[in-house]
């Protein structure tokens, strides 16, 4: 990816006006700036300036899990029924998200919408042994799920970016010690991203395998999810477990809880051994008994993340993003109203920061003041660099926060040397 | 993606056995190597090393799109019927490799086996007057194609990779200009992948739209496809086309003409403004009068590259990689039989790796020498260092180049100035 674009050469363009057959803010503000396209309800493409949060967004997690001794890997989207069929999760009266359709060759192929079932079946062949476990692998797949309904943006799509990870582990100890570690390893990405304290680690359904299962929520008014928190004590309920038992178990009462809005931007999944005994993962021990292997599943919504941070950071002028994830550091903006000089400088300017691989979007349209700075407001950029008479005159640049508009000024050197 | 890795960190083993099932060469090595799990017939997950060969082939090929001004962009899976009925593409009697689902919301929806029609359809938005154009846009997309025979391993699979690029230009001859430039990035990109001279840009049918396209068809024993070239006249013609017209406009005869296998690794297509004005993607002029857009579009096929590549490159032994694509430059190999010193020499030796960010798998696992040479010949990266005994009492590391087996000496200094 470029580190820097000049804005004339951007294919997309900025919108006045919300569309209309949007109701949720992030597409609206996300279409409006050109970061994303809607191809239909709930399916979106990403544009230049969207893939580059997306990219963002996934290099933090990628770093993340390496640190975590992820390996990365890429799964299939199309998948075999009989193997889904095996852990009972093929018909749609079990999951009622699958996209299926027939093959030419013969047969019914349905397509990904999680990844346990072959990913686990996969790890037959590279796991026989006590020595090789622990092994953790992940991967940034795009998921398709055959939603009822998709009215949340890019918060809930038919088809999204997921970043999941599987463990593989050979008891309950070392099984143990990585979900901890991996929770850790969440609060970490979730604080880069700029919502670690509003994210909460909460108690949610365990599904088949365990009683609870832990999900990331973040509060966000618009978030599909309701959960019951209490900041002191750090204790956060699903509504969907939060009952006398559940409340008994967590020493908390019912009063002592607030009642939130949120978005699960990451769960993580206790599946005993229970999906490998299904599947046949098994592992020989020292004294050579078959054992099946330990499975925990955690994800995180890559496209769900992008669009809880425009619900979460913007103002009535368009998105405000945290240099985290920004798709550049600095829009550099340039009024030259025909000034040559101005422009030269500007053009000088913006060489530099290239030169110094400096993440900046450079406006040099021939547009009006207005425009640029209405343009600049909605795509969100955190510091605009103004170019104009001005600043020529006084030797130092306008540096505008986008999230406080805090104008500060400064010398060539400081922006170079940043 | 980390620049090192600890190969008893990798999950991954190596097969002796070529899997029984499979019987194109690509697909035979790649699972004995570890790089790619097959999930069904030409449906291939792309594990740890495969993963750095496809990441290395796109980001050769991405430097070269941004070279030519290309934005890159990523749409969708999920396709609208409505769209591609407009173009006469959505009926399977027009188009036989869709997969097709119906949408819980009610409706039909279409996997994306191509990306003309939602790319036109959505510059809609984005281009209305001349001053727009021209634009040049292009993704690295999965592709999902209904193929009724799957035998050629990731040379044509059901999902795959495909970087496709569009461009959208004015008049002829900004689209001519634009189409040459094109040839010449996918000649350097051929080049730099290690298969310049024996890929040539072949005349093939042009559709609906102009006489030819352009195929970039690389020489490959088993590839599916059948050219006929002559070398010293740089030509190259598909069978498909092969007749006395297209003899004599290109000026050969029968006779002159070698028959080869060949894959086609890229092509390029000219819709001249057919598509644009049946989907209404059209420009102001100058004078203010609407003009359909002139549309190119440009595919490489970056999966069947990387089989291109294990096919035409390997031995009895395993795969041959080149540098340019290779998952890692050097293959650092320790034979410590039990001696401390020099399983400490190379563990010091890899840390300095390590801190030049030299890209090197380390074989630090304690199994036999005969194994780790195999493994090593098989995985196929370029450059093999050994550190031994022998290397450890002569002070210089023993570095075998695995296309040739040809053994030389180096310090360690020259290992860590490369």
């Amino acid at each position: 990816m470029n580190t820097t674009l000049r804005q004339s050469n951007l294919f997309t363009k900025t919108r006045k006006e919300a569309p209309s057959d949007e109701v949720s803010k992030n597409a609206q503000l996300l279409i409006q700036g050109g970061y994303i396209h809607k191809e239909m309800a709930g399916v979106y493409a990403y544009l230049p300036l969207g893939i580059r949060v997306i990219e963002k967004i996934k290099n933090i997690v990628r770093e993340e899990m390496n640190v975590l001794g992820g390996q990365e890997l890429i799964m299939t989207t199309l998948q075999r029924k009989e193997l889904w069929a095996k852990t009972n999760r093929w018909e749609d009266k079990e999951v009622d998200v699958w996209f299926k359709s027939k093959l030419h060759a013969g047969g019914e192929v349905g397509f990904g919408w999680s990844h346990e079932e072959p990913i686990a079946n996969m790890m037959r062949n590279y796991i026989s042994s006590f020595r090789d476990l622990p092994t953790y692998v992940y991967q940034f797949q795009t998921k398709l799920r055959n939603e009822l309904r998709a009215k949340s943006g890019i918060m809930r799509g038919r088809e999204f970016i997921m970043k999941d990870m599987y463990s593989f582990s050979s008891d309950k100890e070392e099984h143990d010690e990585f979900y901890s570690k991996t929770i850790e390893a969440y609060k970490r990405i979730f604080k880069r991203i700029g919502i670690g304290e509003d994210t909460f680690v909460t108690f949610a359904d365990g599904g088949s395998f365990t009683k609870f299962s832990h999900e990331f929520q973040t509060i966000v008014e618009t978030g599909e999810d309701v959960i019951y928190i209490n900041r002191e004590k750090n204790i956060a309920i699903n509504e969907e477990v939060l009952n006398d038992e559940t409340l008994k178990e967590l020493g908390v009462t019912r009063d002592e809880l607030e009642k939130v809005n949120t978005a699960e931007v990451g769960n993580i999944f206790n599946f005993g051994t229970g999906k490998c005994a299904e599947l046949g993962v098994e592992y020989k021990n020292e004294e050579g008994k078959k054992i099946p292997v330990w499975l925990g599943s955690y994800g995180i919504g890559i496209t769900r993340l992008m669009g809880v941070l425009v619900e979460k950071f913007s103002d009535e002028k368009g998105i405000v993003w945290n240099e985290a994830v920004a798709p550049f550091e600095y829009h550099l903006i340039v009024l030259d109203n025909g000034n040559e000089e101005v422009r030269a400088d500007a053009e000088r300017l913006f060489a530099s920061m290239e030169t110094r691989d400096i993440s900046v979007l450079y406006d040099d349209r021939d547009v009006r003041a207005g425009q640029k700075f209405a343009d600049a407001d909605l795509i969100g950029i955190p510091k605009r660099i103004i170019v104009s008479e001005k600043t020529l005159a006084s030797g130092e640049y306008e540096v505008v926060a986008r999230a406080t508009g805090v104008s500060t000024f400064a010398h060539e050197q400081e922006l170079l040397n940043d």
